[in-house]
């Protein structure tokens, strides 16, 4: 159906006839002739129907008609070449018009700024995949599926799929069931992720594991969630965490180098302590300074008292001296938006006196040796946190976070890696955020999963201090996104046996949920660890998008609905029937499984 | 955790201290010293505990412990080689060992030829997998993947994820369903194949789509199916019949170079109606002869009862006219298990005389002629199938397979491909499989699938003789196993609305299933087609495996149910309310779309 591709003509194709096949992406009329912009998978070239009974055809031709064109390929006259497309020095004389269908007015105009809401684009998905950068995307991310894998075939790695019809994983959140027609009353769950199968994979031998893999968490969709999301999924045998990150450097150098940029390696680590510290997250965003200063013993006895806190601290704005009014009230605002009290400041003149409604509340020695305590000079905005360490941290980070982008610190181009080390096992359950789910029943959940391992300072004595275990466990973040975390594993059954104690789960419940993960552990497991890549949100960050479901080919927008498809939506009587959504669990597991090899 | 991999060790390292981490898979005791096979993914390494100290902690080793062990490489003494192993010319003389965890007693040996029922070994997967052919299968189907990929992206095709949380496929088979809680009493679906989304993205000006994806269809598992599997997705646009095979061809060759095998390319083509008349079925088995001859013609003017029928056919075994009379009963009793009244036979006497009690009702004439009619020689046994041409030929075809097996005639070397191509567009309903699930309600249902073009010739007017129409629609058949399929897609709306008027699909059936595929039509789709490999039979084929569930990390057992995680369970009371699982179907799609849409 074509001789070329649209978009890989070039001058010195000039005087071959070809045939091409595409769409028709703009057409435009000068006096009896026809220019059309044909565009293919390759790119566009421009094809011109001249004669009386050519142009004359094309004239019923509309936007995103879908035509097979022959012509010749001639030099664009001198002054007509197009040097902002690689067909630009070429056009072809269309001598043959074939159309292959036709199409309906468009829904939105297909232009490269599109000003249309996201759900219209996303009910003609198909629509919407023709404009350029939605299609760059999507080869983009094929590519760096490609080369993952390569990195990772190179190493010997073994591609395994797990299943996705199977038990509930025990990782935080809602699972998605199905109903099991063939064994009514009883339900399959969809994967939370690969990490019990993974890990049996270990213990039967495999060494090295790698997936790109579907998992699925029923949560409440915030803004840029998907029900169902892809990860790229690794485990290994006889390593340490120094063999994990290794391994993770390199896959991350080799997707980078497909955006032309190269990670300086090794990649640095900083422990969880330090980043919370510094930078308020666990997920500092390193393209640029600005870090938290503590003030708790500097205001040890002073007579403010909203700085008679178990934690102070302060970040700098550069500049933020001259803030309008309106301005420091908006920061207000945004500080209750996040469920603070608010946001206390100081200004410091050109002068070096300070300024605001905190500033008179503070004893004279403080404010004269404010500005050298947070390293604040004449002309800034002191930013003040006060309360309870880990949500005045959180707040000071979000405001470093904002003050990046406010000033313009934040160099757009640049990309910032850093891996999290040293995190902790446990955290209490009353600062989970919302919407997860503890495995267990008790006082603390794992930060991580609870297969997780902690390190060797603490493997024997973490009941001791839940709150300072930490766990060898790592997160790679970049530009401020975590984009792949992951840990050694607990091998040793005592010490999963302790963890699931201090989570509160009981060993009945341990049973009934992975009872077959413990029964594993008896037979001989490796020391074994691994990592899983956000992968829709590496895809993200690679193709310079806004949002994960720019870089889905079909994703769901708000409360999981598709647009698209109109999923979910109604059932039949004879579906739920038939499915048996509504029986009662009839046999025991044991028996049905009986059965069912009866069957097989 | 080690210096070396077991495996890799040869002569060259005698001499140098390694360390090795892996399992205990045999030991032996001789004299005080222990011997031990060390095996880790690479291989095995003989391991030996000389010294009294050592000797001694090695005492507690059990099968399947993990240990890590440093020592010496020496060469074996002469004379104790073990040339049946790539590392037989060397051993570890352990000076360290470590046990980094122990083993309960085996559920069951780990050896090669393994006596054990399946349901055991599926129940601990995990140990299953550290058998050398399981590890060496699940080795090959990743290179499967690598090898089918680099293919595919070699010719710039782009992997593209579709999702598994959508709308019902209507492709023959019941969906599994996932009840949505966010939208309650609306249910997803997980797609039978990526079929809507594939010709999607190609209206999406993809032109090129390739997934490895994962299907599901909850079917009466018969012997070896699986609720989930996997197929290689494959889509074009711009192509016609010769480009999908071409295409396919060449990962298939690249297929079976990993198994030593160069496939002979082209594959040849065999229509449809040809494949059924000589070999009585649509996936023909073509490393032997032994074709079915029809009679139908030559019997015309019968006597005989039986064949007096609208098709009577032979086919020849040979050598069989001595088999004893017990065994031309079980060939009766083999025909009436798959639903015949019989298999007429006529034995062929070494001085060609004919015997059997078909013989004796057949006029002198047919008698006389016979042998050479069906091309039997003296010696021969001839089997009839005589009734309705399709079921006739079914059972001659299977009668066939029977005779290439028993007679030894099947070189199980050999490789075999053939594309079955031009087949029917449309059954009869009452011919379908049962189990499937029709699309429409009329008399016809897709043999293919309803997205399949008729072909140039039947396009126009399919519907004026629906039991001969043919279809762009190709199998490629390797050994007499379908191991893929596919059809060039109907792109005109104007034909898939016929076709959906002949299956008795509604306009509201067709709007309701399908309507956003229908829409999308509007807008300039591509000619285009593709296929799809099943890749689970594959990858049996090139393991030479017996069972789909042997390359399968984790496979389901007879009835959908997993003896491994004992998936699938009960939920609980609170996961069905939070499910939303009783909830009536509230707002509609619209609404609840829009409402989907603000919390986005």
């Amino acid at each position: 159906m074509r001789t070329h591709e649209a978009g890989s003509l070039r001058a010195g194709h000039a005087g071959q006839t070809v045939t091409l096949s595409g769409w028709v992406a703009r057409r435009r009329d000068h006096g009896g002739v026809i220019f059309i912009d044909l565009r293919d998978a390759s790119g566009v070239a421009q094809v011109v129907f001249r004669e009386g009974e050519m142009a004359e055809r094309a004239h019923r031709l509309r936007a995103e008609f879908c035509i097979k064109v022959t012509g010749e390929v001639v030099a664009r006259p001198e002054g007509n070449e197009n040097p902002e497309i690689p067909t630009g020095s070429i056009e072809i004389t269309v001598t043959d018009l074939e159309v292959l269908s036709e199409s309906a007015p468009l829904p939105f105009p297909l232009d490269e700024h599109l000003e249309v809401g996201e759900e219209i684009r996303l009910k003609h998905r198909y629509l919407d995949l023709r404009r350029a950068e939605p299609a760059r995307t999507m080869r983009l991310r094929s590519d760096i599926n490609r080369v993952a894998r390569e990195v990772l075939h190179g190493r010997e790695f073994v591609e395994v799929e797990t299943p996705t019809m199977t038990r509930s994983t025990p990782e935080g959140a809602r699972d998605f069931l199905i109903p099991a027609r063939l064994q009514p009353g009883n339900w399959y769950a969809l994967p939370q992720s690969p990490q019990l199968f993974k890990q049996l994979l270990m213990i039967g031998g495999l060494e090295r594991y790698f997936q790109i893999a579907r998992c699925y968490r029923d949560e409440d969709f915030r803004a840029d969630r998907q029900p169902e999301f892809t990860q790229l999924d690794i485990e290994m045998s006889f390593v340490d965490q120094d063999d994990v990150l290794e391994l993770s450097e390199e896959i991350l150098a080799g997707l980078w180098r497909l955006v032309g940029h190269e990670i300086p390696r090794p990649i640095p680590r900083m422990t969880y302590a330090e980043a919370m510290a510094r930078y308020g997250t666990d997920k500092p965003d390193l393209r640029f300074g600005v870090e938290l200063t503590e003030m708790t013993e500097y205001f040890k006895d002073t007579p403010f008292r909203v700085f008679q806190a178990p934690y102070v601290g302060a970040v700098v704005m550069p500049g933020g001296a001259d803030q309008p009014r309106r301005q420091l009230d908006a920061w207000q605002e945004w500080a209750k938006q996040r469920g603070a009290k608010g946001l206390a400041y100081v200004l410091v003149g050109e002068d070096g006196t300070l300024s605001g409604p905190v500033a008179k509340n503070l004893s004279e020695s403080e404010r004269e040796g404010l500005a050298k305590a947070v390293g604040a000079n004449p002309g800034d905005c002191v930013f003040f946190g006060a309360g309870q360490r880990s949500s005045a941290r959180a707040l000071l980070g979000a405001a470093r976070l904002e003050i990046g982008q406010h000033c313009g610190l934040i160099d757009q181009d640049a990309w910032s890696f850093v891996w999290v080390v040293d995190a902790p096992m446990f955290e209490p359950v009353e600062d989970m955020e919302s919407g997860d789910v503890a495995v267990g029943t008790g006082n603390w959940t794992a930060v991580h999963h609870p297969f997780t391992s902690p390190n060797a300072d603490w493997i024997e004595n973490f009941e001791q201090d839940p709150a300072n275990a930490l766990a060898w466990a790592y997160d790679i973040v970049c530009n401020g996104n975590e984009i792949g975390g992951g840990s050694i594993r607990i091998h040793r059954s005592d010490v999963q046996e302790r963890v699931f104690r201090l989570l509160g789960i009981t060993e009945e419940q341990a049973q009934d949920k992975f009872g077959f993960l413990l029964e594993a552990f008896k037979y001989g497991p490796p020391p074994h660890g691994g990592i899983a890549f956000g992968w829709d949100r590496i895809c993200m960050l690679l193709a310079g998008a806004d949002s994960l479901r720019d870089v889905i080919a079909f994703p769901k927008s708000g409360g999981g609905y598709d647009p698209l498809t109109s999923a979910p939506s109604a059932i039949t009587a004879e579906q739920r029937k038939e499915a048996g959504i509504d029986a009662k669990p009839g046999a025991k597991k044991g028996e049905s499984g009986e059965k069912a090899d009866k069957q097989g």
